[in-house]
């Protein structure tokens, strides 16, 4: 048999790593991030908690739930800590809205935070506890997806649960306060269950691989904490997670200068719930029309250039429902138009279908232009009068190069919110959340994503 | 992108054979071999129900336990369906005494029996609708197996966790009466599951790799059952379970004959919980010892003659644990002679340290034949008097060629019974499950099969 060298205890080391981590060492640019990650995420959740496919799992779940310790965000139901955080990972995922770690396309949020947050109800826990435990997830998660990007992603695991179930185990290792050896355990016991296929990807099933991710981390510590003994080269071995489902793992990527560069910083957050590939052009012409009080029913003709991936992904001129017209550019330049806006609303069935969104996406051509960068598009509008408007975004927003500021995370946040329907105070729960690294315990803001007036609609 | 082909449409070829499969062309043989495989699951967990492992899942999965519904084979506590099948699932496979597909190594009844057995208590179902839901669900996980082995378990895959979910979501999914297209669901949303890592086979995480298949296939066929939709082409896509986890499937496997073969009749049955290479050996010591009385205090020398395969894993003169024991040659002959018996009370710590065991074992001596099967063997023993007795083991006992027989199996499950200290009735509980195909009932079985005299020693 084969010997892979196993130099670096890769394993072991992350353990270490995860227990010898001190909150004071953490600087306050990180422990922001952190914070504007958990907005995002209980947005997110907040945007998709009456969501169809969040019913049907939660209909599932609360018929087998245990001791109802946890908060369903922006719902009345409550659930055992493991189903509350498996139903609020897969709402904080469900429309692909949540933040991207764009090196390796993880969602890192998603199988994390909820796990935390669903524990800090179970018992008393600090902001700073919380935080630094979703940092630490973060990190393990990211780092072990780098180490087997691009190959296992592209041959068709989804990355995002694969690497997320290690993310879950290793924050609720160290909010359990768990020693090295158990949290290697933890680790292990992770590894052997890292498990979600691509082929998923644009069914309903997607989210059961988000779901299980945050809840079978959550086990893989439990059990770690009961002295269940996992292999110790789990990650690194032979027949380890990085061998098995990846090809030439890089190891290293693993442990080099861990607690010194923290992945949490390269974490990306969407302004749209699109493909990434449209958000420059919905920029150019949101600004456009801001600039030029564009009125919509006197545009002519609207160009379009860009990557050639845009006309790859999205050239769908006509989208017949709301997932579809996430991919089209045509629709996407209608609504920004219209609307003014490209959020959740703007991808229902029903806008798709809108005679006025209808007439405009009719006149958009597209262009490719091998010369434009993915996250840079110009966008030209021909009036009927003959004048003509251009703009160039050479930086989407929500890139590394020009991030969302928290004002945007919080309009973001409070949109969600609306849609959702879940009639939670945006608003109280902002300023919870901003000030969580102080709060003495975080199960108070939990309950606050509650939906107590609301009549259960499970299933 | 490469395009593969799907021209098996093997997902939906597949759940319009569970749905169309009808108990009254499953012939007899094929429903006895699922009463013996059911005999024998049963007494395996009972053989470790009292086992660290189990107890130590049985603590965390107790503390989130939802409605206790179901019996934990051989304890006192109950859990609701999902944790029940899980706990079921780890002790029946705990000490690898379970029953083996030998063409893949699948160990096929422990996902799927436990996952049938607790769904019994939840729903009233006959013995006829447990039965042939068992032997479909055995037939599905067995013939995706085919289409990935070896490659899949030699590259590091737990081949009986990865496929056992396809066996519990399609038994559930039957025994729920899921329609064509739900049923695909369900093993599509098992698909997206599939976890275990060969790595975490000699730690406690192995069990996790059991209990979770079980439990994630049941919960793959709920979802399916609340139209909780999976993508059509979970097995055979291009980003699918059968590409992104084997190498070069072999499709036609999980579709030809479907309904004319059973796997379930390839499956042997272990009569000794060590390594399959020692079961030769042990055959043949036990009946040179019971052919010839022979005193095991005169015994001079014993030699082995086997396999080269022999000498590579069991080649193990100074075993110190049980666990080590279980693949030592000379511990096997040791304890077949001195004892005359290689059951679970064997392969203890205490027994690899009796004085008679040291010293027998250190007069044993092997030898590799490159001309003996794997199956085969051959040992002599010379005694202090000068006599020489050999005995030439041409099929081990429990190959398919020499299968052990319902008294084999009866024993073998009195003995679990024993050693497990489950103080259920082995014999009434042997006679229900040989009866159960005309049981209106299965729940009453495995109330059976539950320990209500014990106090909990959950954890």
């Amino acid at each position: 048999m084969e010997t892979i060298p196993t130099e670096h205890n890769v394993t072991k080391c992350l353990a270490q790593f995860l227990v010898d981590s001190h909150w004071e060492s953490i600087l306050p640019p990180v422990r922001h991030e952190a914070r504007r990650a958990i907005l995002n995420n209980i947005g997110c959740a907040l945007g998709s908690c009456r969501d169809d496919v969040t019913g049907r799992a939660l209909g599932v779940l609360d018929t087998f739930s245990g001791p109802r310790e946890a908060t369903v965000i922006g719902r009345s139901e409550r659930l055992d800590v493991l189903s509350a955080a498996y139903i609020n990972a897969v709402s904080s995922n469900l429309l692909d809205f949540d933040d991207t770690h764009l090196r390796t396309v993880i969602h890192p949020t998603a199988p994390v935070a909820p796990a935390l947050l669903a524990m800090a109800e179970r018992r008393r826990v600090t902001g700073a506890q919380v935080l630094h435990a979703f940092i630490l997830g973060v990190e393990v998660e990211c780092r072990i997806g780098n180490s087997i990007s691009p190959w296992h992603y592209s041959h068709g695991f989804h990355i995002t649960s694969t690497c997320g179930v290690f993310g879950s185990a290793a924050a609720t290792a160290k909010l359990l306060g768990l020693d090295t050896r158990r949290t290697a355990w933890a680790l292990g016991n992770a590894a052997t269950q890292a498990s979600g296929l691509v082929e998923s990807l644009p069914a309903m099933s997607k989210s059961i691989n988000i779901g299980s991710a945050a809840r079978n981390g959550m086990i893989a510590a439990f059990l770690a904490e009961r002295d269940f003994e996992a292999a110790e080269s789990a990650i690194e071995g032979r027949f380890g997670f990085t061998h098995v489902m990846g090809e030439k793992p890089n190891l290293a990527e693993i442990t080099k200068r861990l607690g010194e560069t923290w992945e949490l910083m390269q974490n990306a957050y969407k302004p749209y719930p699109t493909g990434v590939v449209l958000h420059p052009v919905i920029d150019a012409c949101l600004e456009l029309r801001s600039r030029y009080s564009i009125a919509p029913g006197r545009i002519e003709r609207i160009e379009v250039r860009g990557h050639p991936l845009l006309r790859e992904r999205a050239d769908r001129p006509g989208p017949n429902i709301g997932r579809e017209a996430k991919l089209s550019v045509h629709h996407c330049c209608a609504v920004a138009f219209i609307h003014g806006a490209a959020g959740v609303r703007q991808f229902t069935d029903a806008c798709v279908n809108e005679p006025a969104v209808l007439a405009l996406r009719g006149k958009v051509a597209l262009e490719e232009d091998a010369t434009v960068p993915v996250e840079s598009a110009y966008v030209s509008v021909r009036m009927q009068s003959g004048e003509v408007y251009t703009e160039h975004v050479l930086h989407m927003r929500g890139s590394v190069a020009r991030p969302m500021s928290d004002a945007d995370l919080e309009a973001k946040f409070r949109d969600n919110a609306e849609i959702g329907a879940s009639q939670v105070e945006p608003d109280r729960l902002i300023d919870a959340i901003w000030a969580c690294e102080r709060s003495d315990d975080v199960g108070q803001l939990m309950r606050m994503t509650g939906s107590p007036a609301l009549v259960s609609r499970a299933g």
